[in-house]
């Protein structure tokens, strides 16, 4: 098997960890093939995609004037099926889960019956579902391989390790309003909350790491990749963004992986692993220009999302499927300028609030509580501004 | 053999590194038992360590007064054997190499050669004699154990890579005249030099640390361990000794090993390997109080030995061992008040200047150039102060 081209279907290519995937393989061509290409919003980048990479399955949504308007603008010769039939099919060693929201469950689902691994990009998926699927892949043996920064670097630093860490530290930049009062996050601008001070991500994940909830929504996923108990997974703030997450060890070793932010560097890693891959476009450390890692606690009053998430995870059940869901709402809600960015932790807790949490879900009964959060949140904040 | 006690010879039990050896032992009675003791000077605190552990084995110096001195102060039930014979013994399973000098030598190809692991903290051996102790680690199918606390961090990294490392980043502390000039530093006291700002260690690795010989020693030591050449190994300066090395690899990833400095923390992991075990007596990073991880490149013209160190390493032969022997000799003379400490440098390169080198030298070789640069230097000095 080594050397040998792995087939990738990646769902989600339009989307920024799409494009990166994609660049990844353009850069290794030798040991990938993109056999599968799935969006669902941006059909011109997609029929770009297609016609680079001459896929054998193609994915959108399954409406007929999607698929009219993307048969106009390309000339498909690939196969156009529902993402869950290209995440099975024998001609795909791996499939990269990288659309948003709830969309990528059941594709993930599909790819681990399967037995096949996938490389995981969507957080939604693990912290609604996160019991169904990491039970999904024990019972086939597939693996979730992460393509979160943080949690490829607990990965990393896990690997070769014949025990399971005695804690997590996930580290979190901060994001733009770090050392702002709540006062003054009251009025930042939608503009300000999209400038992220180390990483250049899609517009939901930034608003999402300037409240802190993306690290609360880490956590959760933390939890359920390395089977660790919420006690012993602590959040670390470090601005740098370049120690990307720590493994303490029972011996009070700590391991930490680092690189500069690019997510080109954890894609390529859930793709090649257990292979390392040269690629001459990855950036390599400069140690005359990093003059410092800095570290803080994270302060959970000025950033309540980071508390709701971790509550939310420990509660289980339909809870995180719920702040999932809700989170989403609130998000949509501030980058409309409907609520204010101190707004969204208080309409994702008055969700929360409300909801008649079940334990040991179903997948429907989690897409239904996903479907009531998101109606839930909008009537609670209905009357705001 | 998950569980099974191992039995530990500890040569040079009464320095630094061996009297934290048994430390770790103490705590953990369940695993680990000692067999062998050997020691050259303290023989007071060997008595006491006899006592106490009940070793089968004695090692001393061969002097009949030495023994005859160490029988007075304890009942030994113990076999007094030369050290060789100990490290040899198949009542032994793991030997620290925690003597000085070159002492070591000799007992650490005894226990490689009759297939025993050793946990190597002696640095002049591996320097010294790095292809010849490698060649029989190698032959023999046994493996050399690095407790350095940076050598035990790159190990820590590799552990589970199914590749070598791209580049080797060696963390220093720079020790306590990281910012002084060379003016300053041509002025500074015994007692300035033997406070060491992060590590308790013995004189002479204090003295070697506030060079940077030290740090130059371990480049050696790590192109031996790793088989990496010496134009991927990069020193970095990093005040705090947090973390302890960084391994690269092709990918541009990079794994750190952190914890606060206490060598007991790689000694257990040399004998507990490839486990870790839990020691409450080992301390845990508390981040609340690590502010700040700081990093500069290091300065080879304030720092000579560093660059000489190196250049012996790339030179090979017996010009590693000269370097060693040197080194100890002017630690010496600067310990005794003979010269100044700027004067160490210039005493070793003048020494290495007018050796003769031997290309892949044996033994016999390796222990005449140290006895020959010990002469050297010496005369080299001779009329200073």
């Amino acid at each position: 098997m080594v050397n040998a081209v792995k087939r990738v279907a990646v769902l989600g290519s339009t989307g920024s960890i799409g494009r990166q995937t994609l660049d990844v393989i353009r850069a290794l061509p030798q040991r990938f093939r993109v056999v599968g290409l799935a969006a669902g919003k941006n059909l011109e980048l997609l029929a770009e995609q297609i016609e680079e990479f001459k896929p054998e399955f193609i994915g959108c949504l399954p409406e007929n004037d999607v698929i009219e308007r993307l048969k106009r603008i390309v000339d498909i010769k690939s196969r156009l099926l529902p993402m869950e039939e290209i995440a099975a099919d024998s001609k795909v060693d791996i499939v990269v889960i990288a659309t948003s929201g709830l969309a990528g469950l059941r594709p993930a689902l599909a790819a681990l019956r399967a037995g096949k691994n996938i490389a995981l990009a969507n957080k939604e998926s693990l912290v609604s579902a996160g019991e169904i699927i990491t039970g999904a892949a024990k019972k086939s043996g597939a693996r979730i391989l992460p393509v979160d920064s943080e949690h490829s670097a607990i990965w990393q630093c896990l690997n070769g390790e014949n025990q399971e860490a005695a804690r997590i530290i996930l580290t979190a930049s901060g994001g733009p309003f770090r050392q702002f009062s709540l006062e003054q996050m009251a009025e930042v601008t939608v503009a300000q909350a999209l400038h992220h001070p180390s990483w250049r991500m899609g517009k939901k994940v930034t608003i999402d790491s300037a409240t802190l909830m993306n690290k609360g929504l880490e956590v959760i996923e933390a939890h359920w990749l390395f089977h660790v108990p919420y006690d012993r997974i602590d959040v670390l703030v470090h601005p740098q963004s370049i120690i990307h997450s720590m493994v303490e060890f029972i011996d009070g070793s700590i391991k930490a992986q680092l690189s500069y932010p690019d997510m080109r560097l954890p894609i390529q890693y859930a793709l090649s692993y257990p292979e390392r891959l040269p690629n001459p476009r990855l950036p390599r450390i400069d140690w005359s220009l990093v003059r410092s890692l800095d570290f803080e606690l994270p302060d959970y009053e000025r950033f309540p999302c980071l508390r709701l998430a971790i509550e939310a995870g420990k509660q289980g059940g339909t809870c995180p499927a719920v702040l999932c869901a809700a989170d989403e709402v609130a998000v949509e809600l501030f980058l409309a300028g409907r609520i204010r960015f101190t707004d969204i932790a208080g309409a994702i807790e008055r969700t929360l609030e409300q909801h008649r949490a079940i334990t040991k879900p179903t997948l429907e009964q989690i897409e239904a509580a996903d479907v009531w959060a998101r109606e839930t949140l909008l009537k609670t904040v209905s009357g705001v501004k």
